[in-house]
C-alpha cells in the first residue's frame, strides 16, 4: 500500500505491506488525516521515530466481522498494554509499554490502512464531517486543558499562541462557557478566536501595555515556542495556574523562581478523551473547520508536510482514499 | 541598638534608630534568630534588600498595653497591606503591597527589636523552647508542602535535598504520617531523617541505580540547587506531582517536555501557616533542634552568617539578647 514512510526524510512509499491486525486490533482504511506540528518535529528527529507519519485521522474499519466493521471512527492515538495500573484504572496515555499512533512505535495515518486496538475506536455520527473529524485527537487534546484547571478560575482564561492548538484551545474553552483572551502574533488567526466569542490580544499590544500582568488565575501555554513559559510566568497571578501543552524538545532557559515566589501551578498536559472531542464536534459547539488552509492527495504528502511548515499555515489535510469528497485540493 | 544591617554587605552597626510602630504594629524584643540561606542570598545581593537581614526569630512583645504584651511569639514574615483580596481571604502572603520581614521593605529580626504587625504574631507556649521557636517560620514552609500534594499520593513521597528546608520537610511529612525517602548528598544530614523514620539515600546511590524511576507520585524539590527540578523530572512517575520549594534566582537550564510528556504538576510553595508549625513543635511531634550546628551573640553577627555559609553547615542560631539561655557559644 502507499504511505509516508520516514526514515532518514519523510518519502512517499507504494510498497509498504498492509498491516496484519493482532488479536485486540482492527485495520482501519483511512479516508482523510491532518498534518500536526508533531509530525514536522518527528521528520526532524524528535522521538527518533521511524515509521508511518501521521496521528490526526478519520477512517472507516475494515469488515472483520466485528460489530465496528464498516463504521466511520476516529482513535485514540495511545496504545497501551492494556494490563498496567494506568491502562487498567485510566486512560493507558502513561502507559509504559505504549505504543503511539505515528509517533512511537506504531505505523501511522498517512497511509492507506492503519492497525489500532478496537478499544481505542471512536464511532463518528453521520452529523460530523470526515473534515471536522480529522480533528477530533487535536480537540481532544484541547479539551484536556479542563481536567488540569481549577473547577472555578476567575475569568478570563488567557491562551498564549494562535496556532492550530491555541485556536482549538479557545474553541473548547468557549464551548464550555469560560472568557477567554487569545493571545497571538497574527490578527487574523486571532480573527478565528473572537469569532467563536474569545476577546483577543496582540503579542505586539501585551508589550506596549504598562502592565504586564493581566489579572489572570489561568493561563494555557500553547505557543509551541520557548518564549511562551516565560511569558506565562509574567501573566498569571500569585497562587494562579499555568498549563503547558507545548512540548519544546531540549534544555529550555528559564527563570522558574516566580513558580516558588508566587507559588504558581504548572501543569502539564497532552492528550485527551476522543469521546468528548467528537460529541462536541457533534454538537455543532465546536467547529474547527475553520483552521483547514489547504489540502493534497496522498500522493502529494510530502508537499502537504512542506505546506504544512511554512510560516503561518494552519491545518492541511491529505485526503488518502480516493475523493471521499470533491473539493478541490492543491496540485 | 545594634543589629546586622545589610548595604554593600552585612555589617553590625549599634546605632539603629529603635522600630516606631504604626498603629497596627508591635514591638518585639528579639531573644533569638536563625540564619536561613536566603540571608545568604540576599547578602550576596538577590531582591536588592537594603536593611536588617532575619526572618527566623522568637522575641517577647514590648509592653504596649495590649493582651500579647510580654507574651514570647513568633511571627509571619509577609505583612500585607490588610485590604486587598488576597489580605481578606487568605494570609497575605501574596498582597502586592506587601512587606517581608529582613526581606522586603522590612527591617528584619536580626537585631535587638523588630516592628511587625500585630495579627503577625503567634504565642509560643512555655513548652516549645526557644531554640526550637526559632524553627517556626521555615517549619511552616515545610509543611505547607501538605497543602500542595495531592491528599493521597501513593507512597513514598521522596523529598530531594538534605540541607535545612529539605531535612525539615521530611520531618514535616513524617509528622503527618508520610512514608518519606529523603535523598541527599551527607550521609550524617540525611541521619537526622533517619531519625524521625524516613528512609534515605545517596545521590550517589541514585546514580548507580539501574532504573533512574523510584516509582514515586510525589516528588518534593528542596536541593537549593538547579539541578534538583532535573532530578525530580527524572524521578516523578507520569501524572505525578513535583513540589518546588528553591527558589533559584535567574535563569536554569531545564528540558521541560518531560512536564507535557508526562502530564505532570509543577506546584510552586513558598511561606506557610505559623500556627500548624507552632502546634507540632508544642505537641512535640516536630523537634528540629538536631539541625542547630553553632550559635554566636548578636556581636558576632557577621560571623554567623560566614559560618552558615561554609559547606555542609546546617543551622546557625543568633542569641541576640543577653544569654536568655546559658547554652555555650561559638566564639
Amino acid at each position: 500500500m502507499r504511505g509516508l514512510f520516514l526514515d532518514e526524510r519523510p518519502r512517499l512509499v507504494d510498497d509498504l505491506p498492509l498491516p496484519v491486525p493482532s488479536g485486540d486490533e482492527a485495520v482501519v482504511r483511512v479516508r482523510r488525516a491532518g498534518v500536526c506540528d508533531t509530525d514536522l518535529a518527528l521528520a526532524a528527529g524528535y522521538m527518533r521515530y521511524r515509521g508511518v507519519l501521521g496521528h490526526e485521522f478519520v477512517g472507516v474499519v475494515d469488515e472483520d466481522g466485528s460489530d465496528l466493521a464498516g463504521r466511520r471512527v476516529v482513535a485514540d492515538i495511545n496504545a497501551g498494554c492494556g494490563e498496567c495500573e494506568d491502562c487498567r484504572r485510566r486512560d493507558g496515555h502513561h502507559c509504559a509499554q505504549r505504543t503511539v499512533l505515528g509517533i512511537l512505535g506504531r505505523h501511522g495515518a498517512f497511509a492507506e490502512r492503519l492497525a489500532i486496538p478496537r478499544r481505542n475506536l471512536v464511532p463518528v455520527p453521520d452529523v460530523v464531517s470526515d473534515d471536522a473529524a480529522v480533528f477530533a485527537e487535536p480537540l481532544a487534546a484541547a479539551f484536556a486543558v479542563l481536567d488540569v484547571l481549577p473547577p472555578d478560575p476567575a475569568p478570563p482564561i488567557v491562551v498564549l499562541g494562535d496556532g492550530k492548538l491555541g485556536l482549538l484551545i479557545a474553541f473548547a474553552l468557549r464551548s464550555a462557557g469560560r472568557e477567554v483572551i487569545s493571545i497571538g502574533h497574527h490578527a487574523e488567526k486571532l480573527a478565528l478566536a473572537e469569532a467563536v466569542g474569545a476577546r483577543t490580544m496582540l503579542e505586539s499590544e501585551l508589550d506596549e501595555s504598562a502592565s504586564p500582568r493581566l489579572e489572570t488565575d489561568a493561563v494555557i501555554e500553547a505557543t509551541g515556542s520557548a518564549g511562551g513559559l516565560r511569558r506565562a510566568l509574567a501573566l498569571v497571578r500569585p497562587r494562579g495556574t499555568i498549563v503547558l501543552k507545548t512540548t519544546i524538545a531540549g534544555p529550555t532557559e528559564v527563570d522558574l523562581s516566580p513558580v516558588v515566589v508566587n507559588e504558581l501551578r504548572v501543569l502539564g498536559s497532552r492528550c485527551g478523551d476522543m469521546r468528548r472531542a467528537v460529541a462536541a464536534l457533534a454538537s455543532g459547539r465546536v467547529d474547527p473547520t475553520a483552521l483547514i488552509v489547504d489540502r493534497f492527495g496522498l500522493d502529494r504528502a510530502e508537499r502537504a508536510l512542506a505546506r504544512a511548515g511554512e510560516p503561518g499555515v494552519l491545518k492541511v489535510l491529505i485526503d488518502v482514499a480516493e475523493d471521499p469528497d470533491p473539493t478541490p485540493r492543491s496540485r
